[in-house]
């Protein structure tokens, strides 16, 4: 060690002899970051550049042994010695006290055992909290979309870069930040649904949230975020993982950019991670204009970007749109992506690449750059250790656990409520059946948590949806028997809750075969519409939870549930609080974050589809989505009235202001979602039905009359017009506010440039 | 009349004292047609040219009355004083000879009624033959496609064209070189297929066809084609018709235009046709890049573009990219559409436009120049009568019904042929029973007539599909009686033929609610699984025959027919020629033109897609298609051996050529399609997964061998590049030559530049 530190003072000393840019010591932590990043470059040798270039994954060899003390493998080991840009996951599998612990030993054994003492960054991935053991866990992101509640997001995320940041990691390869309008994806809750602007309000709050309002991350208390996945990713074609992207460029421009835009500049996101995919032919790993000039040049982007993982070997092996793994690596490193993550045979190449092509280490310092600067903005050379009293304190805290309960109770959807069926009287004397596939081991127990001893539960799961023995998860066949079972409970119950939906088989991330996760169906697994329509017929209240990672096309549930409550996939409270919503302890005021379609085969369908042909059905199908964009119930009831514009005529310089009362008839209190949709009667392109542009959550009390107003901007009218040119036109929009895409009042105005 | 031809002469007689422009008779018929045009055009009014730009529909009023003479209604009696571009369906309910006399009454009465006595076009439509009463009926395209025959489908549409002109049509609005990847789409049956090249061969040879090889429009045997929809029109979003059309721009190069490049370059239609929809927001009839851009300053197309449907005005009041109707009008007539298909608000408002912007009279002079030009090409100003005794002669002939026949037995598709089911000795005394929805009141006849005495056969029909009381078809409900009736038949039965499919409603051209015909499955509707399976239960062989127009996915009859026959929709004696089939007079042939997938689900789904995700599967469905494309059995057994190529490197100056030996190792004559794929290993931007690049339909005697040769060229592993431009790159590319997309021999080659 020894040793190592004098080699180190020499080096410096060395290159302070060579001249200017290396006169200062990027030690210093009075310089600025630029300066210091300048300072720190030119020490390296390329092989050291090429290591801050490089993330690998802790399970190559970065594990606490039985002591929970570091253990490194001797991969790790040879690795670290050029140091590294980052390990990913170091200590996932053990407690935030103990992986706290671990980092540090880790990251000092990083500091000391590489030439200029540069640390690394432990990155991990947080859609639904920390993705580590013993930290809290929220609803996913398609969960909290349906909150329509930005700053509840905001506060959630910010528990995670804070919990993230406490055991000792610095950035996260979350949100995400793509649009998922196609449910055969199996990865589609872990996005904010399919529409631009709910999906930008979430990404920019997530990544506020996340790097604590970007001063979290040099003060230590929280981490830099990776947005992913530049771009389209959500958009693979039959909604298959890895599958070519084909879009309309304007489409990409005006729907798909714009969570990434407020990312990267209202935002500040320190990373962006590429996607695995091309878009219309190109693949994203190796396309400049998407990498460099539309997320540098035009965005101002000064981040890194992190390749998914192996994707720049993969232009080789899997895009075949290189040559060779070292034209995939140069095609990678010449397009913009500056971290290799995982790969062994891609940038690993580029110390032996740039003796034949010197002019590579340009390309190579400007990536190394932006891995440095971002080091720097972290603090790690400064305060690269965490302080443990603080994880104790901190992770899990009381107010994080509420937190997550409150992101539950403002994410349930009510989709039906017949008879107002719901909510249940927590203090009548009942007996309910808790009944399903979707019934864990803790309902029962978090239903009794909720109510009193008037209520008697009992819970039965009947049936389970997959089989995953021997590696490959199976559809079970019909299982009659525990179907009697249920209804055999259900028949002796005064009011019948089933969960059901979809298990962790039926929806998730696909890789290859043997390892599927798309669905060529969204009509739910199993016998659970037998279960409905039999349970159905004892003619007792029948209400559905239903918790599920993709869209499901609930026909049967719909015709046969008296009230349905769509949770998607809530927080570790998620059975407490459906209770809460069930006995009306909180009045539910969550809305679907995507369209709820009757069968796969109408897809594509989203609310803001061009109009052209919105309206037309298919023959023998029923008409529109089985529940559309936006619809959620209340226990309360809302009118809507007396829209009001302030001005029939708008100029490009101009702003309106349009108000709506809303009143709360009922006596119960409860939060609202009031939306407003504008449509651009007339444009030089085709444009779309209508496109949500703002909404506010409001809570009502019982009574209660507001009036609610949005600003209409003219940027909020502009689009990618027919020349390419981003454009705002005049002449005639209607502005419409409402409780959904489909329930709205409506006004108009004109345009005049 | 006289008073009109004084004026007619006396507007020559002033014009040529003009000048030099007009100093030639444009009826002089030793003029050039450039020249023709050029005299006649100044002499026109505004009113006049406009009127050259306008098609009415007959039903407007040009109908025969009881004694089969022209009656004409006041509105068209206006309408025809200024002369007219055309007339659609002109006799379209009367049969060939009195279609034709009174095509020429109107023909007269158009010529003499207008100041130049300018002759108008009547147009028809002919993708299963010509739309009118009495003339020979074809199978589909899609049913031609899977011919895999270009030869045969040019002699088909030789007749189509010779039909036509004999009943006095000069123009159709067919063929359709639209890529229909899309079952959902009702008209998915009026195209050839999914694949680029296929329909790009079959689209070439009908229209010189249908044009006697360009030399019969002149001499007044055949018609011009209008080639459509232009472009992607087949490419609606859902299937759905009128959706919009988001498409990679590469794609739409690489393979939408192809077709419609071959119609314009190779086979020279005289017109084309612009789609309803919209490429990626821009509308196509207001798109002057692709109407004037690519088609004419690209590909060189002289012809005259035609609307569909009123789709100038449709600009305004549909797809609303246009102020008002006028901007529509100005819209479509700038980006080059120089006829209005119907629309009475749209190109009328021209003239009344013109006064207040003279500049749009030369865009109008543009147009009427090349309506004009295409009057003059079809020698209509000099020889605009039918010969009736021709029609008499020629309509019908016994050698276009045979050639009926003859397409028919090259476009049945042997799907499965479970231990030689077929085919049937027709010589073995056998009971046939011929069921299901899809027999009609001919099938027995037919069967019957194609075999002797020892087969008895009973038909029965037992349930329909689609019940269409009250204006919108219905699916009816199941009839338990009418299955237990066909079983009942089948048990008493040697062998069942099950005719299944669709209905002329289960797949149609969807307009408005009320009018559809798009659907959101294709599974066979009704009770025809169930049909099937208890059919199948009896233990003897089942034979299903498929009518439909949209591909099925036929799961269950997959799993339980012995034999499949898959014949889209044949000729007017589409039965008879399955029988032919059946009893094994001739060999299946066909080959499906489109993959046939296992569910909707699995869209978009055709073989050339990019291969980044092709191999991997959706969770919980079979692999792959339930028959790929290119897929079609024989009664014969072909082996596939000894593939060799010229060279194993290519340059951009030379070609190669690989050979394959195919063997018909049965005793069965038969013909086999070749099939030649190519796969670009790697590319600048993703390439698909392989290509048909050649086909060859090829007769065997049993027991012959043959040595298969064809040409690889470097035009074609062009493709457009990463910059947008059609390169062709070296590096590595593999050739497959085979029975089907997914069974054949490979080898290799390298292009060298």
């Amino acid at each position: 060690m020894r040793k190592l530190l004098f080699l180190a003072l020499l080096a410096v000393f060395v290159s302070c002899e060579k001249g200017d840019s290396n006169s200062k010591d990027y030690k210093d932590a009075s310089l600025s970051i630029d300066e210091r990043v300048e300072a720190l470059l030119p020490k390296l040798s390329i092989e050291e550049k090429v290591a801050q270039m490089r993330i690998f994954h802790a399970n190559i060899g970065t594990k606490p042994d039985a002591n929970g003390n570091l253990k490194l493998s001797k991969k790790v080991i040879e690795k670290l010695k050029l140091g590294i840009a980052g390990i990913k996951n170091p200590g996932e599998h053990i407690d935030a006290v103990a992986a706290a612990k671990m980092n540090n030993e880790l990251q000092k054994y990083i500091i000391e055992n590489n030439r200029w003492g540069i640390p690394a960054l432990f990155v991990t991935e947080s859609y639904n909290g920390v993705d580590a053991e013993g930290c809290t866990r929220f609803g996913r992101p398609m969960t909290s979309a349906a909150s329509f509640n930005p700053e509840l997001v905001q506060r959630q995320w910010d528990v995670v870069g804070r919990e993230a940041r406490l055991r000792g990691m610095h950035m996260c390869h979350s949100p995400e930040a793509d649009l998922v309008r196609d449910p055969r994806f199996g990865r589609m809750s872990e996005a904010f649904g399919e529409d631009t602007y709910l999906t930008t309000q979430m990404v920019k709050n997530a990544v506020i949230g996340v790097q604590g309002n970007y001063e979290g991350l040099g003060n230590g208390t929280h981490i830099g975020a990776v947005t992913k996945h530049f771009a389209a990713y959500g958009q693979v074609l039959g909604g298959s993982n890895f599958a070519a992207i084909e879009i309309s460029p304007r489409t990409l421009i005006d729907e798909i950019y714009p969570p990434f835009e407020a990312a990267v500049k209202e935002a500040k996101t320190l990373g962006i991670m590429a996607s695995h995919g091309d878009i219309n032919g190109v693949a994203s790993h190796g396309n400049p204009e998407l990498l460099t000039g539309v997320l540098r040049d035009q965005w101002g982007f000064e981040g890194y970007v992190v390749s998914d993982s192996n994707d720049i070997a993969r232009l080789f092996y899997f895009m075949n749109v290189a040559e060779s793994p070292e034209a995939a690596a140069q095609m990678g490193l010449e397009a913009g992506i500056d971290i290799d993550l995982y790969a062994e045979d891609s940038y690993a190449y580029l110390p032996e690449m740039v003796k034949k092509n010197p002019e590579l280490e340009k390309l190579i310092d400007r990536s190394v750059r932006r891995v440095l600067r971002t080091k720097f903005i972290l603090g790690l050379f400064d305060n690269p250790y965490i302080n443990i009293e603080d994880v104790e304190k901190g992770n899990r805290a009381e107010s994080s656990l509420e937190l997550a309960k409150e992101s539950d109770l403002e994410s349930i959807i009510l989709l039906k409520n017949e008879a107002k069926t719901l909510p249940l009287d927590a203090k009548k004397p009942t007996k309910i059946a808790l009944l399903g596939p979707l019934v864990t081991e803790n309902t029962k127990a978090m239903f009794e948590s909720v109510v009193g001893d008037n209520i008697k539960f009992v819970a039965e799961k009947g049936f389970h949806l997959t089989d995953e023995k021997g590696g490959e998860p199976k559809l079970l066949p019909r299982d009659g028997k525990a179907l009697d079972k249920l209804v055999s409970i259900a028949r002796s119950s005064d009011v019948i809750v089933l969960f059901m939906g979809g298990d962790e088989f039926t929806s998730k991330e696909a890789f290859f075969n043997h390892a599927l996760g798309d669905r060529a169906t969204i009509d739910p697994v199993g016998p659970q519409d037998e279960l409905v329509e039999r349970v159905k017929a004892l003619g007792k209240p029948v209400i559905v939870v239903l918790k599920h990672r993709r869209t499901l096309s609930i026909n049967a549930i719909a015709e046969h549930a008296d009230a349905i409550l769509d949770t998607w996939d809530l927080s570790e409270f998620g059975d407490e609080s459906t209770a809460r919503i069930i006995f009306g302890e909180v009045s539910p005021s969550g809305k679907s974050p995507v369209t709820i379609p009757r069968s796969i085969g109408q897809l594509p369908f989203h609310y803001s589809m061009k109009e052209i042909n919105y309206k037309k059905e298919y023959l023998f199908l029923g008409k529109g989505p089985l529940y559309p964009f936006g619809h959620g119930l209340s226990y309360a009831n809302f009118e809507y009235s007396d829209i009001k514009i302030s001005n029939s005529e708008m100029t490009p310089d101009t702003e309106l202001e349009v108000s709506i009362t809303v009143t709360n008839t009922s006596d119960v209190k409860a939060k609202e979602v009031v939306q407003m949709y504008i449509k651009d009667e007339i444009g030089s392109v085709t444009r779309p039905d209508k496109e949500l542009k703002g909404f506010q959550k409001i809570a009502f009390d019982a009574g209660e009359s507001k009036t609610v107003s949005f600003k209409i901007t003219p940027k909020m009218l502009e689009f990618t017009g027919i020349t390419m040119e981003k454009v705002l036109e005049s002449g005639d929009y209607t502005v419409m506010i409402g409780t959904s895409s489909k329930d709205y009042l409506e006004t108009t105005f004109k345009l005049k440039k």
